[in-house]
């Protein structure tokens, strides 16, 4: 796409400066405008004209030098000829801003600053409404950025994420064609939570989830030297800035809002009515909140960075290996009544590992290797497995795959008998250099800095497994009957 | 404190009545207004009036039948009378409703529903403004009670919370006077996470509260038959309506909003706006929000109750005893840094027990020999305990004890020497019939239904430990040193 940028304006300056003067500086200023830039390019016409304390300007260029960065280049060669003769620069006023592109584009986009935007015959106009600090904040590149990504997401919006198969298990024997989820209801395994997609998971299914666990830590993380940390579980926006989660998770958020004072006469009201009706005064309580300032943790690994963030690491602590399994994960999934593999409250255990981009490799693939192990021996599924978009970049509305062949997330899909259906049950995922760059973390000696995460959801697990072996301990693989030997049986009801 | 209660009302009805029907109904309405009250007290005065379609009425009672009451027994009979008539009622309108106190009251009521409240001369006037619907969900019997609890908050208000020493640990030897959060951070052992009060555990400080958890499970959670459920950690309003907190937790909820809509279109603004600024739009984010459908995990078990809700259970399956570690809790505490025995994010392991009220009883001396032992073999720790106010009553705003001298709180409180202070660390209650009730669990027998609860803070254990045994592994005790083996070293800083 070709672009036309025409931009007028005024600076203002702290005196008067003579048009005599002004002829001097186009000199230095048509001089060293287009510096850099290929020849013949950039700007093509500059116009200068004194008008008391102020310089209106009128500037029209390529996508080689947007007429926005010529703005504030001109801004900097003013500010030193002028400060020769003590006058000073005193702000500048964009009069207008007009980019043409030479398509037609079927895009929307829904931000101030857009002042007009219209397609017609092959052409789009575009009117910007920004200020000086708008442009020094990058604004208009951003807007541009954002056209862009949206008209190639409307050109491959019909594309479906990337999905490659890679590896596919031996077929298994299903001892059970039922839905997990019913019968567990039908054995009081499970009841549904008071909040939507939630579930209390009793005994029997909490030891299935522990024992998972128990193998997990013994068979892969154990061996492979992890050691357990505690992520926090309330994610501030300054952390999914840094993800790149606040670019594209809002409608899937559970938001997190702060009371604006603790003090007890301030919620007096909210309590009065409480206690007079017996109803939550919702309306009241929305006036005195804050809001919001994050929210419940959706990817799990994101506020871990925190504790690296603004380091330098010695090399020979690489590769880093952690994980955490200290509370829950909250995602708003789409309504209606599911069973334990489509939740909006999940129990994850999450994985992660830092090094050289061979050692992020390296691990990835330890990871999957002792996976396939478990699954093997102890659960004996039937699962395959497939390279798709990366997590992270489908977390942030993206479709494709990674420029870097090394980067990117296998799915573990397990094989449901009962939908006939595969479930993504867990993944290991390459994330190249997003996380330390994100997070400005570094190696002492420079050299590239790599992670990796893996995400276990023990609901997944269980209902692969439990749809695949059903509820008759017989048909269990011994291996894991060994692990969790009995069931409690705690509660009986009438 | 005595009451008189003055109510002027019309009953509307289906059709006209003539002065003479209504003498007739005169009668039978005085007959049995008063009924069950004792002689020569409740309603002293009742006044109807036929004013076409119909009946002007007043009432003037004292508090052995609260005028509202009367009028609801009116309706009732007038309700059957009229009947006869082929008459309807259609509805109350109350014109004046005005309650007398014999007493000035300095409280203050923060709700609709009172149109004025003025004490002077030893006496108080309220003047309501509620309508039919109001006096059938007993709006009046509830402005009362509150009244009369602000009353005793008042008298009782510079009266802090019930504290009665019942023992004391022996002096032990103190390693350590320094700041154990200090240190911590000094080591690298934990760092702030990016919201208050929160903190990011690295792995040696994650390696002691999983060898607490380890001993607390071994010692005593699996001797006394105690299993694992996972109690959700998203509390809606519903859960907390019935186990109390909303009467009084709003100054320290961290509230959940739900978006309006999945519609990712709904959303385009918001991450155009993002995507344009790198600012998050807080204020448009707000309007896209749904208000606070709850909170964050406060207390651990009320959503725990959801399971059992309006069961009935076997006899012989009691006592049952269950735990949960499966996430966080979340409080928004005074501002300003704290170290982690002061957090906004927590993580403690809350167990529960019901059965009758014996067992819940023996239960609880059970759980508090075997936190003896612990604190005495495995950390060594100088402790004291004490009766205090019940927590479910401390949550409710309430600083009394019970009135059933079995119910109740016992706190345990560690030596903190670099504060010369003491910590209270964890705590076991008795609860009563509270929670049974609250969430209408029964017992086939129906015989009384009591439950227990019991909070290990891993941060608070943690913080009483450090700050009495310090960092150097030799000096803390043979036993734990034992079940941690080593601290895992994983990070280094430049």
């Amino acid at each position: 796409m070709n672009y036309e940028f025409h931009l007028k304006a005024r600076i203002r300056l702290s005196g008067e400066i003579e048009d005599e003067v002004l002829r001097e500086l186009e000199d230095p200023v048509k001089e060293r405008i287009n510096k850099g830039v290929p020849e013949g390019r950039g700007v093509s016409k500059i116009e200068m004209r004194a008008d008391g304390t102020g310089i209106e300007l009128e500037i029209l260029s390529d996508r080689y030098l947007r007429a926005h960065d010529a703005l504030l280049r001109i801004r900097k060669i003013l500010s030193q000829e002028l400060g020769k003769r003590r006058v000073g620069l005193r702000g500048i006023e964009i009069r207008d801003y007009t980019i043409t592109m030479d398509e037609s584009l079927n895009v929307r986009l829904k931000v101030p600053f857009i002042k007009e935007m219209r397609s017609a015959n092959g052409k789009t106009t575009l009117k910007l409404d920004v200020g000086e600090t708008e442009i020094e904040k990058r604004i208009p590149d951003r807007i541009l950025n954002l056209i862009e990504e949206k008209k190639r997401a409307k050109e491959y919006g019909s594309k479906s994420e990337h999905w490659e198969l890679v590896f596919e298990s031996k077929k298994k024997d299903f001892k059970y064609n039922g839905d997990p989820t019913e019968e567990m209801i039908k054995r009081h395994w499970i009841k549904h939570g008071s909040c939507r997609g939630q579930w209390i998971y009793g005994p029997q299914i909490t030891k299935l989830f522990r024992t998972f666990e128990k193998i997990v830590i013994k068979e892969l993380l154990e061996p492979l030297g992890y050691h357990e940390m505690i992520f926090p579980k309330l994610v501030s926006w300054d952390v999914w800035k840094r993800s790149g989660h606040a670019k594209a998770i809002y409608p899937e958020i559970y938001y997190v809002c702060t009371p604006k004072t603790r003090d007890p006469e301030f919620w007096e009201d909210v309590m009065d009515y409480y206690k007079v009706t017996h109803e939550i005064p919702v309306e009241l309580i929305k006036e005195k909140i804050e809001g919001p300032i994050g929210g419940m943790t959706y990817a799990q690994c994101p506020p871990f960075w925190v504790f690296l963030q603004g380091r330098t690491l010695p090399d020979d602590v690489m590769p880093i290996k952690i994980f955490d399994r200290s509370g829950t994960s909250h995602r708003y999934e789409s309504g209606g009544i599911h069973g334990i593999e489509r939740v909006d409250e999940f129990h994850r255990i999450e994985i992660v590992w830092i090094g050289t981009p061979e050692q992020v490799i390296e691990e990835a693939e330890k990871l999957r290797e002792g996976y396939r192990r478990i699954f093997e021996e102890y659960l004996d599924l039937q699962w395959r497995e497939a390279r798709v978009t990366p997590w992270f970049m489908a977390q942030e509305g993206l479709t494709e795959t990674h420029e870097n062949k090394s980067v990117g997330t296998i799915d573990f899909e397990g094989y449901l008998p009962y939908k006939q259906n595969w479930l993504e049950f867990q993944n290991v995922s390459v994330n190249g250099d997003k996380y330390p760059k994100g997070f400005s973390v570094k190696l002492q000696s420079k050299k590239d800095l790599w992670s990796g995460c893996s995400g276990i959801g023990l609901e997944r697990w269980a209902a692969v497994f439990l749809a695949q072996k059903g509820f008759n301990l017989d048909d269990w693989p011994e291996k894991l009957v060994k692990e969790i030997r009995e069931l409690p049986e705690v509660f009986r009801f009438l």
